[in-house]
């Protein structure tokens, strides 16, 4: 049976969370440059990142709730029926990543720096603005041996190593908070309470036809599965799995 | 030697015509979706292509442009030294795609009623916008079988093929007009006439390490090799080839 996996922020912080950790996908996935044309997406990637950093105070925010992880970890300490040995390791892999991530840069500050990433970035999002009488300097990066080009996609994402180590250990061990229960959405409509919660989990079965809209706040939510064919509610009852990630 | 290939238009339509002819590339060569991220050029392309049409009358225009260059080759029918058979053909070419450019709908029509499409347009272009919890519908797509997603990708190309043909069209007979020519720019800098023409076609040898500034209207061009690795104008001579195209 294939299923779709849909995961919904329950707040703007995690949402932009994970769109940062849609984006670094995009960029290490793109960056082996084995596609003619998968430089429009690792730039489109980082100038979007650029766009975020610049909105957000991503790094402070970030430092913050891996904090707040730790805090609670550390709570676990000394108490019996807890593996002593994995929680050691644990905090110490969250030490290592929170002190990375205080010694960072301001997220993008060299990216935003780099004369030939800042030369470009104003016309690359015009609609087609990606054209070499447009940007002839990265028409002329476009033609360098791939050696080089992917030397430079390092170095740029070197910049954001930190983050992106931060950030997975953030959304790993919150999306291990929850676990995976069958529910079922009578007429297509399920709601439910979140207490504080940050991430819902959604494993719904591609039969179905439906994808979820989901709207809610930390401490209470609601889904109702659409058919895609119609766009239109679906009236019938949906088994899928749901997992409430604090 | 490798070289590097330049294009730079002389007026404001043809910019528009080389930025539409490249997405249109850009989203032929995506609708394979044989990568797993290639979908966000292909949508990406799709929705620049709409704003372009919103912004200006593309049909009308490349309708009066193929009409001028069917007028020219109309002009040399039964001339001594013109290969008349090739001449007959290449009219009827002309007539066949302005023929089914007159007929077509109003570029990006059925795109715009589409349902889906019109759907996830709006926030696709948030940065990072393209994560599930902000377009479900795209998401539900993309797990869809990849004939079912080939065919849809057929069925909105479909529509672009009336200008597909115009424009490659235009843009080959316009191509034509021009010869690379060995020119020589004195430290670094040339500049020329250009009556009337649309396109500069450039061949520069990447050893130069340079690529070309390019100002100019119809009547007159300036060109200027700037070094890639400084940003700096480029001090010495520079070796290159150039077709002035009508």
């Amino acid at each position: 049976m294939t299923t779709n996996r849909f995961e919904h922020p329950l707040n703007e912080k995690t949402r932009i969370y994970l769109r940062v950790e849609s984006l670094l996908r995009q960029l290490q996935h793109s960056s082996s440059f084995s596609d003619s044309h998968q430089y429009q997406i690792f730039f489109k990637s980082i100038f979007d990142l650029l766009e975020i950093f610049e909105q957000m105070q991503l790094k402070s925010e970030l430092a913050k709730d891996l904090e707040k992880q730790r805090q609670t970890y550390r709570s676990w300490l000394n108490i019996d029926d807890v593996d002593q040995e994995m929680l050691g390791n644990l905090l110490r892999d969250i030490d290592v990543v929170h002190k990375e991530l205080m010694m960072a840069e301001r997220f993008g500050q060299s990216l935003r720096e780099d004369r030939f990433l800042s030369a470009i970035r104003q016309r690359f999002g015009l609609p087609g603005g990606s054209c070499c009488f447009d940007l002839p300097s990265l028409h002329y990066w476009l033609h360098l041996p791939l050696e080089k080009r992917m030397h430079d996609a390092e170095k740029w994402l070197g910049n954001l190593k930190p983050l992106m180590n931060a950030l997975s250990m953030w959304l790993k061990l919150t999306r291990e908070t929850g676990r995976m229960k069958p529910q079922i959405a009578r007429s297509g409509f399920y709601q439910s309470d979140a207490e504080e919660a940050n991430i819902l989990r959604l494993t719904i079965p591609m039969e179905c036809g439906v994808y979820p809209m989901i709207s809610g706040h930390k401490n209470r939510f609601a889904i109702k599965f659409i058919a895609f064919e119609s766009g239109q509610a679906y009236p019938n009852d949906v088994e899928f799995e749901l997992a409430v990630c604090n």
